[in-house]
């Protein structure tokens, strides 16, 4: 007994089936990604998700391989495994070379030492950093 | 009783002055961050962590702008409020917009949707995602 | 080699299997979680934790549906599968309904974004929230 | 200098101005919180945190109490001073009492507790946990 | 009006009195720290973590000065600056040397930076790390 | 299609050998661990981190089996399964016993514990413990 299951488009509602045919035509696929097919187990969820999504990640001042490898650094400072592997792809798609993932991932651990250091030296804020 | 103090240049060992001296000329500052003088505190800390970073934000395939954005994007997921507020700041010295910033934030708060979801909803690793 | 093992019950001490019985009691099951079977290897730290759990989980002002859903809660933003899958079971079985798990769900993604958003836009306390 | 300052009505923009009288009207208040006027800096995360807080917290099958209580819930475990304080409030004008809170308060302790535990003894999934 | 506020000796029930004098007694103190002051707003949650920490802290195999180390870095890693500067100064009492402390402090930004690599690299488990 | 392959040593380049050369004759053995041949796809990036870690874990005032549990505890912290399981056995080869351990993990529980408590109950700092 598997604690959700995927909710796959024969079985879908109207109103799941309407953000995967949104999907599908936005990327040209034929199926949507398995996180969406989870998210579908609760069709607001789904919904709002996929707006925002689509707005936040959608065109901007910053260009599509940037973006992706934004989300990329905040996926792995969060640790989030599906999102790692997904954005990681997504920004080669976009452009990103190794050697720029590389460097992107050694940033990300460097801030990641850097907070650990900021916390263990208990270093104050500077007196312009009001927040 | 404060747990530590920050190391001012005048007190400081030749060891940790040659750090400083190396931030300063490199930056054309005439001061270093408070960061650094917590970190002095631990002489081999502080030479360990600045050739890091040196390194690691030097240049390199991205561009500037974005190394520092990468970095704020990780500051951000880590919770480091030190760490945003410098390299905020860093980032638009190196040209990121506001509206640019703007859009930084909304992706690392989306990355952070998705991966509570992702965790809520027990989003299995594709077949290709293997780790 | 694996680093820990489970404790079974008829290789255990006398001291962890009173924890066992107390359990097994408690519940009307004929097995314990490997969660407890894995703490098992350090008796007092089984003893304690299960000391605890009793006593948090136990009767009080809110009801054991709603105690679960916090759990739960709690669980997926601390990013514990273990907990996250015995949590939604148990709120399942004292009530929730998938209705239910959704809107729970839905609200604790909304608290990672809005955490996420908090330290992106630096937002000070509010002069009431004095901490 | 600040990285971000609050916006305020009188100088908003209209988009902006939209958001704080649709949440003025539907709270009874006359004023936004900090929050929301940094979000304000970026219109179109304003607007879709708003809509998206409005929904999730919107009437649904779990009580308004019980809302706030699984919000709370998740902001303490995120770690969100702000987030913690302003649904405690909320909570409390829902409904949850001191005693109410001090339980909800041990369970999401105990959720730290265990899942700390649960990597520290690696506790495997069980066999029916497939995620 | 702040969320809660110290429970001082004069006003506490005998129930929160019990603690805090078994707390004055072990350490040889007159008063107790901030941190049980709160935590007396639930005096179960109090009675609850002070047995635990009692047990936890007390004599084991390994010496006060490693128990009160392993605490600190703990301490960094949760990012509790409450919980920091108190052990911090418990190691410190207990025989911690600032050189010692400087090494501490750079293990627990390593071991923050080899997570986020992990993370990164998507490095799988050894076949001998079972889980 | 893996996102990204470990680097054997056959088909290293000779930056990457060397590196690998270094930890083998440090250690005595024939093969390096799985986390460094992942890093070796960026070799900049194996470099510093090995010539971080060989400092930070070098000899110092701290005897081995100290440091190496203070890296367990970290990794417990951050949740790093990979660095759990080869700390736990570094540190059990330089003489942590079982019952150590089983101390160690209690610690590192219950400061997980008293982080949420301190961000539930909303405790100040003292006024002695300036940031």
């Amino acid at each position: 007994m598997t604690l959700l299951r995927p909710v796959e488009y024969e079985k879908a509602s109207d109103e799941v089936r309407e953000v995967y045919d949104e999907m599908m035509a936005l990327r040209g696929t034929k199926d949507v990604a398995g996180f969406w097919k989870y998210l579908a187990n609760d069709p607001a969820t789904l919904r709002r998700t996929w707006n925002s999504i689509r707005e936040v990640m959608g065109p901007g001042e910053l260009e599509p391989m940037v973006k992706e490898m934004i989300y990329l650094a905040a996926a792995i400072a969060y640790d989030c495994d599906y999102c790692i592997q997904s954005h990681a792809r997504s920004a080669k798609a976009a452009g990103m070379s190794n050697k720029m993932m590389g460097e992107l991932m050694a940033i990300v651990a460097m801030a990641a030492e850097t907070k650990s250091l900021n916390a263990a030296f208990q270093v104050p804020l500077e007196s312009y950093m009001k927040r």
